[in-house]
């Protein structure tokens, strides 16, 4: 059976510095497969692939791989490959018959590398602030006045109200410059980006760079549909725009770069719309937690310099919860077309109620309180974090904490290595990720998700944390 | 601009019988373009494969082309070719810019030719009878219930909660037989029949049966995905399934196929069951109204017969309303991992909330009782229009009207055509759909959605039907 997600079997290892490659090679497998970014079932490159694209020897990466079935971590099959064992950390089924294919379970997050009392890794805001009492009121009050039409086959675009409020709120919050028709209302970021990668690629479009290190999956993505990715480096000041050359279209995060934290600044920005101008290239913005920013003016979205050259990209995933599924695309106008109908295509449109809620809530200012609410809380949580570390880990430096939910703590070269570090707070019942689950090939670093865990626990796994960190001191 | 919706552009047309070739195809373009069929903006055939095509002179097309340029349904542009004009039938804008392109709010059912005073055109509920108070209730208990984790990213399957609810509801109600963990909750039907495509295609399928007549969007998604679409004859006991050959697998409306409305019988169910198992196939059943069955014991879905070579594909769409998008693929074994990596790559999984909802809904007996309650009023429609055609039009035979939302009504072959009917219906306010729209070659016949007026409209509704009916009496 192909390996229809990977058509090329990509494999990135950082196998970071120091010991024997042997050993790096295994903890980097282990590592992958712990944090996620290789999922039960997914085939690896073969021992000669792999040692090639190393530059190791060939039977370094089969005793690897022989270890690594031993221990449990992959599975070996004759005229299968190598592949991720499927049953790694599978959570006990609920289902009442034995199930058939465990993988699928194993495809949610909260069940990668188990669930743990303590949970620092980056990705989810804390579920348990999702406020209930006032979705179901906004529910109601939407229901009441929602047309029997709203419940029939719609626009592909999404519901009128929740466009119309999305585009003020979006010129008001993040400077986006835009109108009603020209939104997209998706199913989160991550349908979002497949729908753009197909449109890109209908209209012509072949490549695309993404930020690199950044989020293993839009690139899968965007594969799927079709596009080649470039990888773009980074440095203080975010993506490395000068090195784009004729790619179609480019992946940012230029609020808070995924995972450096790193700000863009306005010269680099300019920089970034010149080139798509001159190159008649788009720029895909990801903004996924532009409404938290705590220390000086919000950046504005680069959409506002180039309503022309930029998909914008925002979501309630960070903001309010990522299980509504509830997103948004602002488009160029030349995209319009090909999106919405790779949109319509896909599921026809968003669901009515969750849409009407959500304009409800933004109409009446419910949407902007939360948002209040939320951005003092992380903002305190940053500020205790920043304050625990500069007690109990002064050796560790600290950065992008300007704003968002994550940050990044870089660790001392010739101290423990990522893998290590993760796997010590595992035994403390701490859940944490490397910076080289995200193709960072710099030094060791953890970026740490302190939006993640709910309040009463947050003292805790910053306890727990620092705990750890301890254990690096020189 | 490429048609990248359909790249080999296919244009089905019915010529029919009767008249001029010239006449019979600018009625069919109209009638293909007023349906929605041809969706604003598409791209035609030249006028020499379009000739070539349909076996008719090329300057017959060219000035077919030409006239309905003149009208306004066409465009010709120099390097563009001919195309459905983009202002054909748009609504007025709300939005407060003049819309770069209309075309994509003309992708909304309800605003393909325009919004009728009365509507029986197929293809919907009543949307009025969408039960707003029960629905928010139930909301209400999901949400005063649900675990924080359940609002994080889940399970690509969708929430255990409305899994489990769905395979007793399904074994009880259609004899489905499945485990909560072969269901993946999806985002309608056209998103179920995409990620089915999708997978298919990547473990190695590359052709599906499709009905003929049927609907026309589910083959251009199967086609959007990478299969081949083979057209699968029909009688008056559904599909030919004897003349399944070596395709990968078949899509089957078994319960209403629609639009004929024919009752798959059992012989031809395990018929197709047998094909199915001998060739490795899979068989794609869509029992898009599979509750709605007036006179007699349910037909049970064919899933029972064979789970490990049906793909079972359900939805709330009709049961509840379209806006939802909430539907259900049981899946067989070998099939589950590769569609829910489809679905977990098209937008991770389902929204939360509604799912949630639903559960409630159907564990509380409130689905149930609902669905009880529409049947007995849409079977109170079926028997007024089948007691009003009897009175005011006994020379239209009427079929299809065991069950569903739907009916057929074959009308005399020497009377007005189709276009004609709908033309006349139009005029009194009336929207009407001929069976030509989904790719039928016999005489004329209208597809009359019996489901979709509110209850207040109803009446008024058949009473236009039948006035426009008796003018076609002999």
């Amino acid at each position: 059976m192909t390996d229809w997600a990977n058509p090329g079997i990509d494999l990135h290892l950082d196998l970071g510095a120091g010991r024997g490659v042997r050993t790096r090679l295994e903890q980097a497998l282990r590592q992958a497969v712990r944090d996620g970014r290789l999922a039960p079932g997914t085939q690896l490159p073969s021992s000669r692939v792999l040692a090639q694209d190393l530059g190791i020897a060939r039977n370094t990466v089969r005793e690897v791989y022989d270890q690594l079935v031993a221990e449990g971590w992959l599975t070996a099959r004759q005229g299968s490959g190598t592949r991720v064992a499927r049953e790694t950390f599978a959570e006990p089924s609920r289902s009442k018959a034995a199930p058939v294919v465990s993988t699928t379970a194993e495809l949610t997050e909260s069940s990668h590398g188990q669930n743990y009392p303590y949970d620092l890794r980056p990705g989810s805001p804390d579920l348990s602030s999702f406020p209930r009492h006032v979705w179901l009121t906004a529910s109601r009050r939407a229901l009441a006045a929602a047309p029997h039409e709203a419940f029939g086959y719609t626009d592909p675009r999404g519901q009128l109200d929740l466009r119309e409020s999305l585009a003020e709120y979006l010129a008001r919050v993040r400077g986006v410059r835009t109108t009603p028709d020209l939104i997209l209302v998706c199913s989160g970021f991550v349908q979002a980006i497949g729908l753009l990668g197909r449109a890109l690629y209908k209209i012509g479009g072949r490549q695309i760079a993404v930020e690199a290190p950044g989020l293993p999956d839009p690139p899968t993505i965007l594969r799927n549909a079709g596009l080649e990715t470039v990888q773009l480096s980074l440095d203080a000041d975010g993506a490395c725009v000068d090195q784009l050359a004729d790619e179609d279209a480019v992946l940012l995060t230029p609020s808070h770069q995924f995972p450096t934290g790193a700000a863009m600044p306005p010269a680099r920005r300019t920089a970034a719309v010149a080139w798509a101008s001159k190159h008649g290239a788009v720029i895909v913005e990801d903004d996924y937690d532009g409404e938290f920013r705590y220390d000086r003016q919000p950046v504005g979205a680069i959409q506002g310099l180039a309503p022309h050259h930029v998909a914008y990209a925002g979501t309630t995933s960070k903001s309010l919860a990522p299980g509504l599924r509830l997103g948004w695309l602002v488009l160029p106008p030349h995209l319009l077309e090909p999106v919405v109908c790779e949109k319509h295509l896909a599921d026809r449109h968003c669901p009515a109620l969750d849409q009407l809620t959500l304009a409800e809530l933004i109409t009446s200012g419910g949407y902007d309180r939360h948002v209040r609410h939320m951005r003092a809380r992380y903002r305190r949580r940053r500020d205790q974090l920043v304050t625990a570390l500069v007690q109990h880990a002064p050796h560790v430096r600290v950065s992008g904490i300007a704003a968002g939910l994550h940050a990044v703590l870089e660790l001392p070269a010739d101290g423990p290595t990522e893998d290590e570090l993760v796997t010590r707070a595992q035994q403390q019942g701490l859940a944490l990720t490397g910076m080289a689950s995200f193709g960072s090939r710099t030094g060791p670093a953890l970026v740490v998700g302190y939006g993640r865990p709910p309040e009463h626990a947050f003292a805790g796994a910053l306890e727990r944390l620092c705990a750890v960190l301890e254990t690096t001191g020189l």
